[in-house]
């Protein structure tokens, strides 16, 4: 097949990450290293919104260092979006206006950065461009902390979270251990609402068994009450403390976010029902069924873009990940997602990517599978070690400003003239 | 004066801190450097707690490696606490007990790490001891996140605080730049429960206006809803999203703590009462009276041990106020906190350490002086800026270990053995 030819767009999606603007910049450099397969390089402001808004700018009149500083930058430097479309099958409108934009200004490559759902609007405007056959390749490049995508060993961002978090948990716990007769229990809430494998890695940081954390809520294991009651007695019998690392999913037996249903655990002592994050249910049962005080954090969206803290491994797979897409798009590959392949060079991680059609990783969700959970629920297996430890491997280069804090970019944007002619009214 | 000699106790008080075991480490080195003054150097186990149970360890028996490696690891190695003492006007029974075990134990010097209760405890045992003709000298080192103790520029604990949460509010307010369409505003909670010294930090991230923070709630302003939901909408305006740093200790006009009033302010969109810390308050505010949707980060215990990024400014000066401590009592000084002291070398910054007196440190407190507030009360002056960055300068080192993260030392406290052959009840 003759290559395409034609510009380039490219976009992010969904919760930020530490690495998402490494994936981009993959991405971006790649093409401008190809002129003339790409003839130019646009990046779609805040995701499909901006796509849709026509409200592009050229990715090729930033300066190069600064594209190049997109490494060291944490969060979506094009801007993200958490945008639905509107369902393929009831209402074609959004994925037509996506295509008359494409038209208008000759895109011929589509590179969306983001989960499944990003991966599910690839593959339908793939589709859909098919059927009006307007000549275009679509390539998707994972990205969630949550690292819950199918076809994949792994997922960038994944590697920084866990890195981050179990280091914060390491060093929360210490504060545990040192302050225990007044502060005797922490909950530490990270994220990840369906799968547990941001909380897992949380285990990475419990070189001994008295180190934090000592139990591990994990969405995959409903919480019993009266069993975490036990859990948590019997690790102030054995440490005098009890650190605990709740994923914010946790559901209960019935299958509800134990977030969701904090009230209906406890009232606090003050005689208020709780509200907020599991980390607070959690708290709530603790202090009314086991009467000991206890603490909670919650880093929120700090944990995601921690970039002063994040895996090499993990920047540099997303970079990776971002220029297969171009190569793959070059060989007039499409509808397919870059995965993450692991190898087992003789003992010895490595790395290498590899492809998925986007369908089956729009339709796929990943969660924490059964031999990476000790057999009391809360812990993590040696294999489970032995899975996520390469992920976190190096710390990603920080830049220090004058100032003392770290240097990342932000781009220009420079905007592309509208072509269209038409305003979208997005909903 | 003769120099006294015999055994010295190092024990460290209240809130762990990225660096309050560097400030044990110039102590403990220092100590162990000069044997013909000090025969031993023990350690309390959870501060003053561990006299009063006469439950010491041996310092001198640690690998000198470990003792170094305190430099690089956070929170309280010799275990903290929040032990009030009884009043020593009323009951002296707390106060004698020390004493006894210093006797029992030839102890002749005194070193205490921490914050204003601290140097209290120092003072009055000082006091006591001099009444009953015990020569011993007693000694304070500084030791607060919060930077409030008087007498001093500022204190080990706060660099580093400063460093990691401007640093966290740099890279969240990157997230809520990228996912304004869906996350228009975020709280970032930090601690302070009194003086606005932290929340002020978050400032130093913003190098733009467009940089978060935009809005810093500091202790020290008391926040007046409807000027607070104006600030709020007109950030909006400006920018399409909005980025407040939020002090724990944010108050309301009549006095009362935020995050205790939360509940009456508003009800969240489900109905439900808000209850905790300051940050789910300003939330509540946020999402009723603004109409947006509103995300809360809080750190928690992680901010103030963040080791991973803490200030080499800070750590090196944390230790060189350990080993004053010690410089000064072996010249036969007692009663006094080590402060430190900026010097302004021709515009550079440089820091020695000075000395005064424990009661007057007692019986102070320093919130964030009105030069360092901006006019419209939510943000932060270049006289603040001038004073703090100076304060981060510079990344402290962090020893990582074969599985990729941090590696902290656990110390063996090897037990002195009990020579008083009384149990006393800590209550």
């Amino acid at each position: 097949m003759a290559i395409l030819g034609g510009k380039a767009i490219v976009a992010q999606s969904g919760g930020p990450t530490a690495v998402i603007n490494s994936s981009a910049a993959g991405v971006i450099q790649t093409c401008l290293e190809n002129p003339k397969v790409f003839t130019a390089v646009y990046g779609g402001l805040n995701g499909i919104l901006g796509v849709l808004k026509e409200e592009l700018f050229d990715l090729g009149a930033e300066a190069p260092a600064e594209i190049d500083r997109l490494r060291r930058t944490p969060s979506a430097a094009l801007g993200s979006c958490r945008h639905k479309l509107k369902d393929l099958q009831t209402d074609r409108t959004d994925y037509e206006r996506i295509l008359e934009v494409f038209k208008a200004h000759d895109i011929r490559y589509f590179f969306y950065i983001g989960g499944n759902d990003s991966m599910d609007t690839a593959a339908k405007l793939g589709q859909l461009a098919g059927q009006i056959d307007y000549d275009m390749i679509a390539m998707g490049v994972p990205k969630t902390i949550d690292n819950d995508l199918a076809c994949t060993d792994h997922c960038p961002g994944y590697g920084s979270v866990a890195k981050y978090n179990s280091t914060a948990v390491m060093e929360a716990g210490r504060d545990t251990d040192a302050l225990y007769t007044h502060d005797t229990c922490t909950i530490h809430e990270v994220m990840g609402r369906n799968a547990g494998w941001i909380a897992a890695a949380t285990g990475l940081a419990r070189r001994r068994s008295e180190d934090a954390p000592h139990i591990i809520l994990l969405p995959e294991v409903p919480l019993v009450i009266h069993k975490f009651v036990d859990d948590v007695k019997a690790c102030l019998t054995e440490f005098n403390r009890c650190f605990v690392a709740c994923g914010e999913g946790v559901k209960t037996p019935d299958g509800n976010y134990l977030a969701d249903a904090g009230g209906n655990f406890a009232k606090d002592s003050f005689g208020h029902t709780q509200l907020g994050g599991a980390a607070d249910a959690v708290r709530a049962i603790i202090e009314s069924r086991v009467g000991i005080k206890a603490r909670t954090n919650r880093a929120g969206t700090a944990q995601r873009v921690a970039m002063h803290f994040a895996s090499k491994t993990d920047v540099d797979e997303a970079y990776m990940a971002g220029a297969a897409a171009v190569q793959a798009a070059m060989k007039s590959i499409s509808g397919k997602m870059v995965t993450l392949e692991r190898l087992n060079d003789g003992g010895k991680y490595a790395c290498t990517t590899g492809l998925a059609d986007l369908e089956e990783v729009a339709n796929g969700e990943k969660k924490l599978p059964a031999e990476f959970i000790d057999s009391n629920g809360t812990g993590v297996t040696d294999a489970f070690r032995q899975y996520a430890l390469p992920l976190i491997a190096g710390e990603a280069p920080v830049e220090i400003g004058p100032d003392h804090l770290p240097i990342y970019t932000r781009l220009a944007r420079k905007p592309v003239p509208k072509k269209t002619g038409t305003e979208y009214d997005v909903r």
